[in-house]
């Protein structure tokens, strides 16, 4: 039997996990041996826990020994320790020791890190960012938020806080973001804030991707919150590019599906922002769903824990 | 013999070249076998050019072998290459291979970069940055750039820009920048600007170092220009911190002279700007006049030619 590699997704909504071999790996498969997932219960009840996953990992490997075990995390790590530290979505994850959890169940080394860092290193090494040395993945939905890969590691920053480009300032003058600092690129990029905005123009509630379809439509409120997000990002991303020059950008999240206004104006302001001599690409993320899953696998390659 | 290591320090108006030793190194002395200077004619004329630099290499050699060089190079520098792209001060320099022609003449491996990357390398092992992970140092003067040390590495991007955080964009409706931007760090924080910021309210010529003395006996318009330029300076700090998260920014240069009035606004716009759990501190240059040269002989140990 070949070397089998669990993948673990631990979303907002839901988790799932899977598993493939480093085989499958080598010769460039992009598919599962199999694939668990639950969902979070609609009523707010008991939602997934430790357990949960571990019975996900044992359905999957059905009593064979795992290579080893990968974890994206969606919510803040601690990537040292191995330690969830919450999930803002499902309660119960507080100062998890998860990495140490999984390892003493499936008797394997495991790498546990937060969805962003992850997504950055799925990308580089299997979606968008192939053949790239350095690139900044920035998921664009609820939040802004990001991480780096940089000579094909992870940067984590000193205390695994880098990758926060949601909170850095394009506009001191802009307005009030829930951090307490004005004009934020999140307060002014993400999906909800911009509904907040164009909401109170029209009287209504609203989501990002409304004010998305309302700007197709040719709604001029709904086009100038979303250009001012979009060029919000943009300035953002070019100063994280004048900063440290990676090759690429990679965005996702429900935010990019915004279209050729949102786009044009993100790489317009970016490229407005850095320097002549500084060049790089934006691109849409490639890995779609599965995204997290393959970052998982991408992480434990990363880590050098598997070939 | 001890193994001899030659620095150079090619500043925009004198050329310095020194001569340590690896034990001198190993044992934590700061001094020199020998220091030769050359400095460039202020009436314009003839400057230092690689024969300048190799004849006070021999000088300090005498003949004997040395087993590494580094350099130091006041201009855009392609690392990776090894050639110099020029020297904003000196002419004569565009696109000189330095690296082979130094390396040719010592029969010794050398490696050549930008003073911010040395400096940022330099202060990292010997100075400020002793004993951190990861800094970014940032020169504050008649510009304002800066360089990375991460993981005791530079980071230099991939095209080598990295660290120019001088045209990262602070205020959008801010005043316009050479580069043809609005409110860039360096537009509102460099001693020049600063100066003409002040002398236009004034209308008279001025220095960045008189804004500061003006401002520390009190004149109001000076106090302003100098806060103002300190904190779009901490803004993009503050920036860098939440992308990047390093421990530490280490900050030489002459506006870095300004007192109290400039180093409170700094901090206080900076730790504002990043995030509660963005933790770093912002530390003056330890390293002082000979802050290049001992930057080389980092930029030598960095990159694995000396233990």
């Amino acid at each position: 039997m070949d070397d089998l590699l669990l993948a673990f997704d631990f979303g907002g909504t839901k988790l799932t996990a899977a598993l493939t071999t480093i085989s499958h790996i080598a010769t460039g498969q992009r598919n599962w041996l199999g694939v668990r997932r639950v969902f979070s219960p609609e009523d707010g009840g008991a939602k997934y826990d430790i357990e949960t996953m571990i019975r996900l990992g044992r359905e999957l490997s059905g009593g064979r020994q795992v290579t080893a075990v990968g974890v994206s995390f969606g919510g803040p790590v601690d990537f040292v320790l191995g330690t969830v530290r919450l999930s803002h979505h499902v309660p119960g994850w507080e100062n998890t020791p998860l990495r140490a959890l999984l390892a003493a169940e499936f008797d394997a080394p495991v790498c546990v890190d937060n969805d962003a860092n992850v997504a950055a290193l799925g990308e580089h090494r299997f979606g968008a960012g192939q053949c790239c040395d350095s690139l900044m993945y920035i998921t664009v939905s609820t939040g802004v938020g990001g991480g780096w890969a940089l000579n094909g590691r992870s940067w984590r920053g000193h205390e695994g806080m880098a990758g926060e480009i949601g909170h850095t300032v394009v506009d001191p003058a802009g307005p009030l973001c829930l951090c307490g600092k004005r004009g934020c690129v999140e307060r002014l990029a993400s999906g909800p804030y911009m509904a907040q905005d164009w909401a109170r123009g029209v009287r209504k509630t609203a989501t990002g991707k409304m004010v998305a379809e309302m700007a197709a439509q040719g709604d001029e409120d709904a086009r100038r919150i979303l250009r001012r997000g979009a060029r919000a990002l943009g300035v953002g991303i070019g100063n994280a590019a004048n900063l440290i020059n990676p090759q690429l950008f990679v965005l996702g999240g429900g935010v990019t599906k915004s279209g050729d206004l949102w786009w044009d104006a993100v790489r317009q302001a970016a490229h407005e922002t850095a320097l002549p001599e500084v060049h790089f690409e934006i691109v849409p993320a490639r890995l779609g769903d599965d995204a997290p899953l393959w970052g998982a696998v991408a992480l434990l390659m990363a880590e050098g824990l598997i070939g």
